[in-house]
């Protein structure tokens, strides 16, 4: 058996591959597969609104929120938020955790101003800041919830008047939160929600006021409401392997299931690293991401031969990203409790020799 | 057995699915999904780079083109063009041949000049506008090569000193062409290269120099040749189908061959068309599309009789875009001549009743 911990485009559930699989040959017994289906056609307009639906109903949306499928990943939203939300005079207000927040962060520039309230880089972004004030004439705040690369994570939604904008695209739909608290979430489908090559956006219409500048009409959310993810023709596979992958998210208890069973593989392994010394987490105790757990060795030798542990025992994607260096072991939703007990086992084993 | 005469999403070969349903299952023996690939793995890299090397293989384009998969389709080019090659001052030229013409203009305008030097809107879109003058201080001369919805097809290349920018969407590598004569060509990948989600372009470095604007990361050509498609996670799996129907194509001959086809079967089609006279082709003579056989019929009885009996024989997107009404019926690379002849037989027998 292979232990997929990519850290993103990443592990599906078994029954989404076997699904999806299928339906290229014979997508629901039309003869036809899902990737020659006309999208104006009303068998994909079904896979669009229950795709549309199950999100709603997962994240308890309230009826004020737009569910939108478009292109790109979150780096598209990274220019497109600030694109539609703030005039040049207006001041976005952003946290600054990491390479996402930082890339967010630069095209924004591009777009009005740009405060960063606080940041972690004194710390090589080890931990989430806690304290610091949202200006309150700033237009939106912005964070990651999750930091992919450097393995934190932001779990209690900041206290502010101020319209929250998040980033999630790696710990959405992973634990339950008031979801109607933000005025605009966007997440790269690549880890919890589907396949790369398709954007998750939700946002309120209130969001959405007073812009000037006129904007390309596939930059305009505005668009994209009026025409139900529809004003191009929508990457529909991509959009298929979301709805297949809601299902079973909704078949596991919804995000309150998956968040139990989450929390149970974080702990198991967060556990495992702090009892051997040999593994040391970068990250600061409270701020530890359950999404993206990321340690590294001291000694170098030693990282070199629990690599190629790793890769003899088929657990692929632990390397860690280059600008941290080690190892991250990405636990998304659809990575079964038997792959980080099968790595716990394979790290308490290392540590005893 | 069903024919696909989608418009776009549309048919693709047979082995095509083949394969892709395989590969989500278990790719190239890795045991792995292609959609829980990692895209910056080896094994993702070499899908990338063989698609890229193909697509310039049969394209035969010369060294100095580079061959990028983007995010998006046509409609994000219509702005990411001019974005890219206008500055404010600057002037656009722009041929108006039908809806995606006028969208493609519509978008430039938020960039510079445009200058629309030919249109066929005065008979409804159906012939191209033969003579016109571009203007030699024009930045670019932009143009659709097929007109999806409309059914008219422009075969010979423009002349000019100006750089060329196409809109292939629709006919890209479904018959030969000095592709290098072309400073960019864009095209969504859902007719003649793969499934929906990703956009072919290519572009001459040349093309670059001198803009003024600054760029959003994600829209920046530049970005995207430096990092070979790789500036964020590419749309894996829609790369993939792309090659996939790629090294088909080479198996038919590459261009050359399927044109081979493709004007056999565009022959069949309009000689029935006119042999019949209930079925009259919309489109001037020498303009006809190639790749989307568009017709009306006199008699609305009649028209809703013949879409009935397609439906009856399971022949699937014949009917007209709604701004032309009608019959509209694709001949993409993938379609078999056999659903031509099945189609041709049906026309005449409903014409002899």
């Amino acid at each position: 058996m292979i232990h997929n911990f990519n850290a993103g485009p990443s592990i599906l559930p078994k029954e989404v591959f076997e699904e999806a699989s299928k339906s290229i040959l014979n997508f629901n017994d039309t003869g036809l597969s899902i990737l020659e289906l006309g999208h104006r056609t009303s068998i994909f307009e079904a896979v669009l609104e229950e795709a549309r639906l199950l999100v709603k109903e997962l994240m308890q949306l309230n009826d004020d929120k737009h569910v939108l499928f478009l292109h790109g990943g979150a780096s598209t939203q990274f220019f497109q938020v600030p694109m539609n939300l703030l005039n040049e005079h207006e001041t976005g207000a952003y946290l600054d955790c990491g390479v996402w927040g930082i890339k967010a962060i630069k095209e924004a520039r591009l777009f009005g101003n740009v405060e960063v309230i606080a940041s972690s880089k004194d710390r090589s972004y080890t931990y989430i800041p806690k304290d610091y004030i949202i200006p309150a004439q700033a237009k939106y705040f912005h964070y990651t919830t999750n930091n992919t690369i450097e393995g934190t994570e932001l779990f209690n939604i900041p206290q502010t008047n101020i319209p929250l904008v998040a980033d999630m695209s790696s710990d959405i739909l992973s634990h339950q939160m008031d979801f109607n608290r933000f005025g605009l979430i966007y997440a790269g489908a690549q880890k919890n929600i589907g396949a790369a090559g398709v954007n998750l956006v939700i946002l309120d219409k209130y969001m959405l006021k007073g812009i000037e500048r006129k904007l390309p009409s596939m930059m305009d959310y505005r668009l994209h409401i009026e025409n139900g993810s529809m004003l191009n023709t929508p990457p529909v596979f991509a959009i298929y392997v979301c709805l297949l992958t809601l299902r079973w998210l909704k078949k596991q208890g919804g995000v309150a299931g998956i968040e139990k069973i989450n929390r149970e593989k974080a702990a198991l392994l967060y556990k495992t690293l702090d009892a051997h010394p040999v593994f040391r987490p970068t990250v600061a105790l409270e701020d530890r991401s359950r999404m993206n757990v990321v340690f590294v060795m001291d000694d170098a030798e030693k990282e070199k031969e629990f690599q190629a542990l790793c890769k003899k025992e088929n657990m692929v994607g632990v390397k860690g990203h280059r600008s941290v260096g080690g190892f991250r072991v990405s636990l998304y939703n659809a990575l079964p409790l038997e792959s980080v007990k099968a790595m716990t086992g394979l790290m308490e084993d290392f540590a005893r020799h």
